[in-house]
Formats: structure tokens, sequence, C-alpha cells
């Protein structure tokens, strides 16, 4: 589907944090070439042993491949370590995986414009366990010529989706897509939290009860995710938020931390709008 | 798989709202007698043409069937409406599948002991458009020998699933369950807000980003989701918590109202709590 182009078969990564070291492992295990560098060296774990070649300076790093992928702790690490070597990057290409805001990305885009770098802001759709396995994939914005003369070259980590030519675009559909999952998260921890509060069975719970009703009611509620304060008729907000009330009440006569049911007022300030709105 | 009881073929349901109504109807498609009570008549809607009967009394109602449902607003209305027939109910079964507190099934199990009658608390593991179908779960509490009888009867409405003799079991399952779909609720409507203040199109980010990556991580919060406060370290609570500030800070940004940010704010509690403790 995707055409390898030669010059992009030699990759360089900047960042041996867990993340950093899965790209680079999926890389390797794809047959490319790949450099590996990090500020403090000692961190490439095996991956020399399984062929990547670790240099000691970001230039060797970019003087090794045509294609640097940096993946550090965060836009101002980015930022402290391309600055001394912009200018080495120029008709060269950046492509940028570290987690960071809309604004960051586009910030970054506009400095390495000037250098005349060519970038691709991206995004991670994985966790370092899951980088290159089915169903992960990298967000990428930016040029689209560029999206689609890199996106051979780093398939290998998950399925490259180009999502638009701002180069912010990236780093928005990761964080709305993360606040999603943390909202995933937040619900999973507080129900666990509820029923063992009460005596109930955590394991069988999870496995019986929980994971089935959500992987029933996930696909409803992406379909129903709106920017509007309305609610459909069907799901009767002021029923549903006399249920919010009662859990949220018996959550805190079970004794779980007010603090953790953030998503049951944010869902409970969302029907009152809803009804507010209807009524 | 399960043995239909002769005496259980007939059923009453007390309550036509959303949900009586789509119970009742998805008894007469499994070919049950149905009798249906309602406080205000004129909400049976296409049931008596389908073949239900509708009666004007609860104890009409009652004395229809063996076996009695009842699907209200509150416990208040449960109350008030069994109240004056209770002796009646004395050797039948009445299953409860209102949304209630755990404390209120208790409670009602105790006063209807007292009449003698055969009691169980259920709680719906569907929306009203999916009772009946693929995936519909009832959750069941009580004692188990009545589960099995009744079981059969009330199979139409989703796979019967028994949780434990403490009657108060099927509302904390129940509760602790849409806890957890609140979560994935405040997680997908604050994802698409962000999305659209920023300007992004809302149906490919929900299509191509969202419901693929969510149900990607959906089955790893669930497995993962703890009653402690650590958080494994392959997650790395220090960086997810740089994460949840940086998606609450862009989300502030956009101008997404705070109120609805509950999820990431409950997140990074978490995450603040196992720094402070692995610390």
């Amino acid at each position: 589907m995707f055409r390898m182009s030669e010059q992009h078969e030699r990759i360089s990564i900047l960042g041996l944090g867990a993340m950093g070291r899965a790209l680079a492992g999926a890389l390797l295990a794809a047959g490319r070439e790949v450099t590996v560098w990090n500020r403090t060296p000692g961190k490439a774990g095996d991956l020399v042993a399984r062929g990547a070649r670790e240099v000691s300076s970001v230039e060797g790093a970019i003087d090794a491949s045509d294609l640097t992928v940096a993946c550090l702790l965060d836009d101002a690490s980015v930022r402290e370590t391309l600055a001394p070597v912009v200018q080495k990057l120029a008709d060269r290409t950046l492509v940028n995986l570290t987690s960071g805001s809309v604004r960051q990305a586009r910030e970054l885009d506009r400095w390495l414009k000037e250098y005349g770098v060519r970038f691709l802001a991206g995004g991670i759709m994985a966790v370092p366990p899951t980088v290159g396995t089915e169903g992960a994939f990298i967000l990428y914005s930016g040029a689209r010529d560029l999206f689609d003369r890199v996106a051979p070259a780093l398939s290998p980590l998950g399925r490259p989706h180009w999502v638009g030519e701002d180069p912010g675009f990236a780093a928005l559909y990761d964080m709305a897509a993360l606040s999603g999952m943390y909202g995933i998260g937040a619900g999973v921890d507080h129900a666990v939290r509820m029923l063992h509060a009460e005596g109930g069975d955590v394991e069988t719970f999870k496995r019986e009860v929980l994971r089935p009703w959500l992987e029933q009611m996930l696909p409803i509620f992406v379909a129903g995710a709106d920017v509007s304060d309305t609610v459909p008729d069907e799901y009767n907000p002021e029923m549903q938020a006399v249920g919010l009330e009662n859990i949220l009440a018996a959550s805190g006569e079970a004794g779980v931390p007010a603090d953790l049911a953030g998503h049951l007022r944010a869902s409970l300030w969302r029907m009152r709008r809803a009804v507010a709105t209807a009524g």
C-alpha cells in the first residue's frame, strides 16, 4: 500500500524514554537503519544489540539519517535540543512526536520553517507496549505531500493518519482523544472503588459487568457526543440528572473521595444545562 | 439453556415510562402474556395492539400474573405504589427494576419480606432501545434459588446475571457500571468540544480517531482499574500528570467550560496521589 522511499530507510530517534525506545524497537523490527540519541547516555537498553547505532551528539543523529524523529519530554526539551543544531536540519525532515499543545506545535512549525526544515507534527495513539501493534496509529499534521513521502518510512510505528495541514491539528486530535481516554480512566477507577467500598467482588465486576457494559455503551456515546448543550430526548436529561445525583450521593456515603467523582459532576452539569436549554 | 417455568409465562409490568414500555415490548416479542399498568393511563402506546392487557389498578396487575416487575420513576414511587397492595403480594414474586440506591434496595427487601413477598432486586444494563438486544443484560440480586426460577421468564429482556444474595448488590453493580459509563460520556463530550473549539472536523475525529482509540484503550483501562492509589510504573504517573495539566490548560484556552473537565481533574488528582504514594 505504501511505497518505501529509499532515502527514508535511515531514521534517527532523539529521546530514549519508554516511548522513544518503543519507537526505535518497532523500526528495527521492520528492518530500518536506526540511529538513537539521548541527552543522558546509557538509555539504549538492548537497542544496540538489536542493531541500532547510538550516537553521543544530536548533530551525529541528524547526520546519520535523512529523517529525524524527536520524542522528548516536552516542547521545552525539543526547543533546547534543536536550537544549537537547527541550521543542520535545513532541507532535512524532522517529525516531532513529543507531546505538546496546539499552540506549541504551530510555533515550532513557524520556527523550523524559518530555517528551511521540512516539518511534520505528530501524535502517537498508542502506549509504549502497543507501539507497532495492531490498532496503534500515529496522527500527523502539516504539508500533505511531506506526509505522503514520510508515511511509508514510519508505518512500522502504527498506521499513519494525516489529520490536516494545520501543524497544530495532530496535537489537537491527540489531546482530545486523550481527554476521552481519561474519561474512561476516571469512570472505571471510580466504579471499582465504589464496588470495593461496599464489599462487592471487584474482579467479577470488571469481567462480567463493567467491561461488557462499557463495550456496549462506547459506540453509542461516541456517536452521540455533541458540541451543543442538548441531549437526545430518548436519554431524558432530567432522569439522568436524578441518576447522577443518586450515584454521587451513594459514592459519598460509601466513602469514595469526592475528588474522584469529577466525571459524574461534569456529566451532571451537562444534563442540567440540557434541561435548562430544553425548558 | 433456561427451562421455562409455566407459572412465569404471565408477567405484569408496573410503570410505562420509556424503559417499562421497552420491557413489555421485549416480553411480548418473546410470546409472554403481558399485563401492564401505569399510574396515569394512556401510556401503553402500541403495546395493547401487540397483545398486552392494560389494567387500571395495581391489584389488577398483581392478580393477572404470578410475576410482577416494577419499573417506576424512583424508590419513593415503588413504595407509594406497593404500600396499599403489599398484602396481595404475599407468596408472589416481585422483581424491582426501578433505579435506586444500595440502601433503598436493602430496605425494600426487608419491608417486602415482612409480608412474605418473594423479592428480587434488579438493575437493567441497557437503555430502552437496546433492551432485549444482543449485549443487553439484567443484574439481579437476592436469593439464588428465586433467581433461578425467575430468570427464564425474564431472559427476553437481556441475559439474566445474578450478582449475589445481598439485595443491594444489583444496585451497587448497576451504579458502579453507570459511573464508568458517565466517565466515557464526560470524556467523549469534552473531546468533541475541544475539537470543535479549535476548528477540527468533529465527524472525522469521532470516526477515525476517537472511537478506534477508545476501543483500543478500554480493555487496558478496565484491566488496570484499581482500588489502591498506585499506578503501574509503565504508565508513569508523573508524566501523565504533566499531560493532564497540558490538556486542562489547552481546554481552558480553547474556551471549553471548566465544569466539563471534571474527568481530567479526577484523573489528575489520582496521578498526583500516585506520585505522592510512590515518593
